[in-house]
């Protein structure tokens, strides 16, 4: 069944008003009429059953049927960090760990990031999130993932200290093995994971060592080296097999 | 340290001879000087570490300096199988399962394909050639992926049975779970594994029962949705997981 995402304030009594981008991908995309059924996702992540009831010039009106808990999350949240890269890189790493799972984004000046913080293109902060929006109701997610305001190195170290544990993709440390990923996914007494991912050209040796410091866990995603934008699909797909595949034996 | 891959008959004595794209690559691209030193290797794997000696007009001649048996490989092959689909999703999913450590691509023409066979667009071996061997020179792979021709579904099946394992995305399958993923990753008894990605409208009924029938297992890839470019990526990030990381309890 179609799917979209609303904000609450669209939801009033037992109907739901969709306009926008939505009412035309209704109307004009999927060429819906009165009495076809649509799945609704609130903020909240409460789904409903709706029924087409009327189409106007602007908006769709929806009849609620029933409403429903449902959840397709995964049982910890994981916040994705990326150095600060392309933007057509960090658009595609938002859609694809939208479809994955992740909670949440953020990009952070790095190093070797060829993006400042001070000399950004425009953002296109609407632009993403109609990204995420699309890839959630695609995917069948219950919830959307945020998009947070990109930061700097040191206060997204100081960020670090509201998550459970923390990790880092380093290629280095990777190789010594000093802390495996699967061992790391294996222990169940965390709600919230936040993993980084450098940006193109790695990260500085420095930027590890504060990492490190500040009780992050160096792991390594295997031997062959990822790029980028491939590193964090790579961690949202391990951590999807070890946190929602039941041990058969 | 700079990286390409060579033919064998490009190895004469204890010189490597490089022209093309890579001599391109090497001379305008990276710049390089004779005395400076790259990596090799060649179609059997082996690793050559090599002195520029002399930068020609169209060549490069490399003096080999020492040889060795390097494997970033996993530790089984995996052949990855998509069910036709457009070009530049297939591209993509090249360029990523060639970084993540596939073996073999196969396209599939599949019922929801919106490809055939005998009205296919160009066809770009040497374009999706290129593409594996900048990706497997950039992550450091010891093997080039192989292209196969595209196959027809019943081709597909018979092919099938050189395989210790085969399995298929499937979602509706994969929701009653009768066969997991990780439970199959966690086998050892096999060394070659074939996996099946349907293409971007999915596996039809009537395939999977054919897949069922012909001993392939239909496995979940979690609980949300993933786009037919993405479901590779998931598999080869578990696979790499399962079998390249040390159990550390």
């Amino acid at each position: 069944m179609q799917r979209y995402f609303v904000k609450n304030s669209q939801i009033r009594g037992n109907n739901i008003y969709i306009n926008g981008l939505d009412y035309h991908h209704i109307t004009h995309v999927m060429r819906m009429l009165p009495g076809q059924k649509i799945s609704i996702i609130d903020e909240m992540g409460v789904n409903y059953l709706t029924l087409i009831s009327q189409i106007n010039k602007k908006e769709v009106v929806l009849e609620i049927i029933s409403q429903s808990e449902f959840n397709n999350e995964l049982p910890i949240t994981v916040t994705v960090a990326l150095g600060l890269t392309k933007f057509s890189k960090m658009e595609e790493v938002i859609r694809r760990i939208t479809e994955l799972g992740a909670s949440q984004f953020i990009g952070v000046e790095m190093e070797r990031s060829n993006l400042r913080l001070n000399k950004l293109p425009p953002l296109k902060i609407d632009r993403w999130e109609l990204i995420v929006k699309e890839a959630a109701e695609q995917s069948g997610r219950s919830q959307l993932m945020k998009i947070s305001p990109f930061q700097s190195f040191p206060s997204f170290l100081e960020e670090s200290s509201h998550y459970d544990v923390c990790m880092f993709a380093y290629e280095e440390s990777g190789r010594q093995n000093n802390f495996s990923l699967k061992t790391l996914l294996k222990q169940s007494n965390y709600r919230s994971l936040l993993v980084l991912v450098g940006p193109e050209g790695g990260i500085a040796e420095k930027e590890a060592q504060l990492l490190l410091e500040r009780g992050f866990q160096a792991v390594g995603l295997g031997p062959r080296i990822l790029r980028c934008e491939t590193a964090p699909l790579y961690l949202m797909s391990v951590i999807s097999l070890m946190k929602e595949f039941i041990d058969e034996g």
